[in-house]
């Protein structure tokens, strides 16, 4: 079978990139219903489907290759091949994220009441970016990728605030759940990251520029 | 100015892929030395030479570029411009834990006399895990990149036992130096997961397969 064109190919790549953000983001959004509702029958249901996401990367990675071997693009073809793979390794990231928030509710953990409407809203905030890093994705709108930094400024505040609540003396959960609103919180914080760093490798593939360097 | 040859550029990203494992890892070895002596001035040198990581990742992405665009390579030389590609990012990302460990101690935190031991071998396991994945991306070595995951096990016991120590009704530290201890002991794993990972690409782009499927 001869290789599908490039045009086609690329469209391919966005659209799995796409999809690949899209399942993360629902991941890491059941991962979280689980943790406030301490459902570790769903955090089982998440922790199963993550191989879906290792699969999506490695067509990710098939399609990419084939790019690269049949058709060597050039300037921003060639941009848009190199960013997929990036791309790709992030966004796998971001599954594994959300798996690390299931295996706490798998282990049984439960959250203090204190900190579970700034867990929900470190949620919400998460999964909004997976899905807007979604679109970025499928329709390498750059103007909307930029748009993700501030979102994410916004989860940086949350995560202060949150280890502010833990330094305070009158934390009364102990060491043990402090440990895992410390990891909890990481985890959130990491995959916000990740969905930022899928935004900028679109702006870098469409413009051949950083989001600072465009200053959108 | 003409590209250089194919070999020649091969033989580029293999070096600057060995020297970031190697930049990374004196950073690590100088951030733990940081923290277990209390040395912020020595923290601030790991903080301002990250930069240099940075730097040399960009070379590697141009070199690449260069590579792709110029020579179009196929098969194993093709997987070895893709793999430097996706091993810079998992090398700027140990510099950036590197940074992390030195941050904390920049904010004058201190860890507890009982896990200095603790950290001590993490840091020593972690340097070494960085020092051996230059070796392989310098070299090429794929028995030597497959013994880079036992080393790795050894990295994951001793995050287990810290949180045994941590978790203990005994702590006497408090929420807040739990709170670093955690942090510190992730960055440490983190570092040591993303060596193994480099020697995992080296391997896919040498022989074509993951360490599993070779059971060497």
């Amino acid at each position: 079978m001869p290789p599908a064109p490039l045009p086609q190919l690329l469209d391919e790549l966005a659209e799995l990139l796409g999809q690949m953000c899209t399942t993360v983001a629902n991941a890491l959004y059941r991962a979280t219903a689980a943790l406030l509702d301490n459902r570790e029958r769903l955090a089982q249901q998440v922790i199963i489907g993550d191989v879906a996401v290792d699969a999506l990367r490695a067509r990710v990675e098939g399609i990419a290759t084939d790019a690269l071997l049949f058709h060597a693009p050039v300037a921003g073809d060639l941009r848009t091949v190199v960013s997929a793979i990036r791309s790709a390794g992030d966004i796998e990231r971001m599954g594994d994220l959300a798996l690390h928030v299931a295996q706490v509710v798998e282990r049984g953990r439960r959250l203090p009441p204190e900190v579970c409407g700034d867990f929900a809203e470190m949620g919400r905030l998460a999964v909004q970016l997976g899905r807007k890093a979604a679109e970025v994705a499928r329709t390498r709108n750059v103007v909307m990728a930029v748009g993700l930094e501030s979102d994410d400024d916004a989860m940086d505040v949350l995560h202060e605030h949150m280890f502010g609540v833990l330094m305070d003396d009158a934390w009364p959960h102990g060491v043990p759940t402090a440990v895992d609103v410390t990891l909890l919180a990481r985890y959130y914080e990491r995959f916000a990251d990740h969905a930022v760093a899928v935004a900028r490798e679109t702006v870098y593939a469409v413009t051949g520029q950083t989001p600072e360097a465009l200053a959108l």
